[in-house]
């Protein structure tokens, strides 16, 4: 098993950054790739023991790129997320002023959180996709575009400098990224945890998709994403990712899992894994029925009853 | 463990009948009881193996008597269940003539059964209860009364006549019975069973109850009965005694019957045993994804994906 | 339309009590029945106004012979409910002690009342049923048995004593009566209403009586009581009586009955009326989503989108 | 009123080859836009009288700048949606053989169309992503890239030929667009309608979702489309884009819609209009209760409950 971990490059851009986070970052030696895809195949094909990308973020909501190959091809796994607050700098070439300024760059993703910084600031600037922050600051550097948004960690990379910073349009922007390796034990759990799949529809009746969400609402399951994503056979046939908290261990997730798993053409299991957004004490309480002792409780009860002892 | 059936007497009656029909009565001693709480306490004690009680007619419901004897006390169980078409005949001493009739009993149950007959008949005859039919017929034989409404079978018992059979009101009257024991292994399932369960609610709140059928309804068991009986806390409090397609074998009956026990108060299981109604291979095809085998494979699969193996 | 009040007689019961209880019965002769039905059709036939008989009681559960006939036949309306608490004295002839006493009698519906006293205290006593606990105190008169369940108040009325009072099984055992007339608009609402109605089912699938019991749940409407009751039509037919939380001109109560309406089989309305066990400022809050003034901006809403102004 | 259209531009582009077979386009003027968000906004301020744009692929979903747009701002209506097979041809200059392609571009959105087909034939041409697949075939005219994805119509407008055509991963590769105007009464149902709307939760618990496509389900109107899109206020807070089978007129729409009003912190409405992919007479039939026959007559029911005549 290759000590190294792909993650969707180039070098300095936001993933970077959030990948560091991870303890067991510091002990791997960190790939960049050139695409969400390639990362994942490099996974896949065993070049890499695990691969880093961006999954959701507050402002473009889930990332289909990834999410479309998660939900396709060879099954992966999902085990460990980082939340990131994702501000923007204008980086430029020293010595360049904001009214110089008549192109920028970034990676598409950044548009909507500069979009109102523009308008205000460099109503007249005209817009160029970049394939990734970084390489806008790259483009920057040599020459062909006069600013890249990017975070303001890149400016050093570049040689470039950050004539603003803290640009961004939605409060608290935040993007999400998962850690997605080959299919192996889910991680414990730690009381604070989410566990994503993937569901087809057996076949779109009235109450169809209501009675799918109701697997786990029965069970008292919060759902915490739910991103439609198209199957290819046409308008109109969708899949769905769905984050739900809980741990598949935790005997109601089980229960409601197997529930999906008999009503639904396909489920596709991506991970059990410790959320990053609270930490175990600050999860909500759970609903009145659906705590393991109570599982364990009722399951041992129709045993008796199985049995003729009560 | 004495060989003995207790049964609601006294001999002569429907029940006696219906008893008759089931195998195991041939090789048991069978004892009437005064009523159906002294026939299960027979059983409590011990004194009879099983008691034979009727449950349910199909002009008067759900037996309360026997209904609130299974919900409170020492847990029993239902073994056996038989069907039972009634129709009555009216019985009186050899010579008695229709315009003789002055006074009529029987026991209040069959009042509905014959009370369209008796308004067309006999306008003026003035009713009183018996205890049971065969109890009436006895006080007609000692002259209390002109005319019993009983089993044509009961006639010869008390040297009375019929002047008239097959008395009912409505279409295909017919009475539930059961045969109830101590708790013990259900018997094996046939693939035409019934689950009788006793549900006490949590709290009312809307749509509490129906969240507690939605037990059943998601795992796609249909139900045969749902009769509400007081709990004796005041007008308004109820428990609810359910009948439901399945035996307690059968993986989706016992998933609904977990979740039950999670959201309920209480759970009382009265049994899970052969349907009387219909054949095994009458009985209508299950919901797709409600079969053992999909229960059994959606548990290996999530055991599979709590392993990482898939 | 005559001036007059049919109830269950014969005088000298707990219905007569409870029905005096009501303002109106002041000002109407009261005119005793001797049974449910006979009361009940005689507002039929036009010899009585209104008909005062129990319906549910906190030990039996829902009185049959009142739901029957109310879920059968031309259609009637309750108007008014009304909430007694039962207890029972033991009426004897001047004299009879404890010990002399062989025989008791009272209407059924007190058996339950009574029989863990009489199994204390009488235990060898012969029960034999009456056809109302006035009769039974009358026939204690005439000497035909040695005692009688009765309220207190008969006492006086048949010449009789009463040995023991505060005779009673279950806490707070009450009964409940209604106040039923021919169908005419119902009383305005007072905010603290119920409203009655019989449904039957399409047809029985899985999750039918879940969907039937959803469209109260998803109004926020509370169920008080539900009660099944044989359709005629055989074994495990049933329909169903339902008391709900509210009034019919409550928009949340309006929708419900309009959604049942048409999923239904059938729906037969039995009125909405204050009820007698809360008053207005005791009603617990609504659910978020359902008052009237929410139902009536949601349908302005509606509205203004199918015109295009919003 | 201006008689005009704005359209995703440049000229050139599937979005033009669609918008020109709805028969209305032939009357007006057809001004083409940089982008989704300045096409709408043209409506917004008045510039024009709609705006066609695309919003949904079956290889991408929905065109999430398109539902964002329409998501927040003033409120706009759907009025026409559009249908079209979307193929696309590899257009170079004139001469340009296969293996002198090195560099390839198109809109990002047509890039998941031809993944595969580029992998295949042009494993190391670099791809660089345009603002438009027609401006992309510009820049390959100015000799920026090599070779551009285009529909074959943009060929000649642009002086290039197309080396291959019929280019497409998924069968029957489509694109969905509407014609979007300022609020106003929807078009007249036609038998095959969608209503599009936006939702937004009052909180997340568990259920909270499922209860709101139960307004939906209980009415048995089918999905067509789940998009969550999120709002802005943090990762996992969502909106939900829902496209419905039928019409605002129509009573069971008009009854989902009040309820999903009342139970969500908000809802946009979008549009009734008429649906693409099925005419009238393809329709699937109603949910048993659920058409407007049932819903009046309903109505008329409660109707007459409330003044007592029935």
């Amino acid at each position: 098993m290759p000590a190294s971990y792909a993650y969707l490059g180039p070098e300095g851009t936001f993933t970077e950054v959030a990948l560091r986070t991870l303890p067991e970052a510091a002990t791997r030696e960190l790939i960049p790739y050139v695409s969400v895809q390639s990362a994942l195949d490099a996974v896949r094909v065993g070049e890499a023991e695990a691969a880093f990308v961006p999954i959701e973020n507050s402002v473009e909501g889930g990332i289909t790129t990834t999410l479309d190959e998660l939900v396709a091809g060879t099954p992966l796994m999902i085990y460990r997320e980082v939340l990131l607050s994702i501000t923007f700098a204008l980086l430029v070439r020293p010595g360049t002023k904001l009214s110089d300024i008549k192109t920028v760059t970034a990676h598409p993703a950044a548009q909507p959180q500069v979009r109102n910084w523009l308008k205000t600031h460099l109503p007249d600037a005209v817009w160029e996709s970049a394939a990734s922050n970084a390489d806008g600051a790259r483009l920057v550097q040599e020459g062909r575009y006069d600013a890249a948004f990017a975070g303001e960690f890149a400016a050093a990379r570049y040689g470039l400098e950050a004539l603003e910073t803290e640009i961004h349009d939605a409060e608290n922007a935040q993007t999400r990224f998962v850690l997605v390796g080959r299919p192996a034990r889910p991680a414990a759990p730690t009381g604070a945890d989410k566990t994503s799949v993937v569901l087809w529809q057996r076949d779109d009746h009235p109450g169809g998709l209501r009675d799918l969400l109701g697997e786990f609402a029965t069970r008292g399951i919060n759902l915490m994403l739910l991103q439609s994503r198209p199957t290819g056979a046409g308008i109109g046939n969708y899949c769905f990712c769905v984050d739900a908290e809980g741990h598949i261990s935790d005997r109601r997730m089980a229960e409601a899992l197997m529930g999906l798993k008999r009503i639904c053409l396909q489920v596709r299991f991506l991970g059990s894994y410790p959320r990053a957004d609270v930490r175990p004490e600050e999860v909500r309480p759970l609903f009145p029925g659906t705590s393991d002792e109570e599982f364990a409780g009722a399951a041992d009860w129709v045993a008796r009853c199985q049995d003729g002892r009560f």
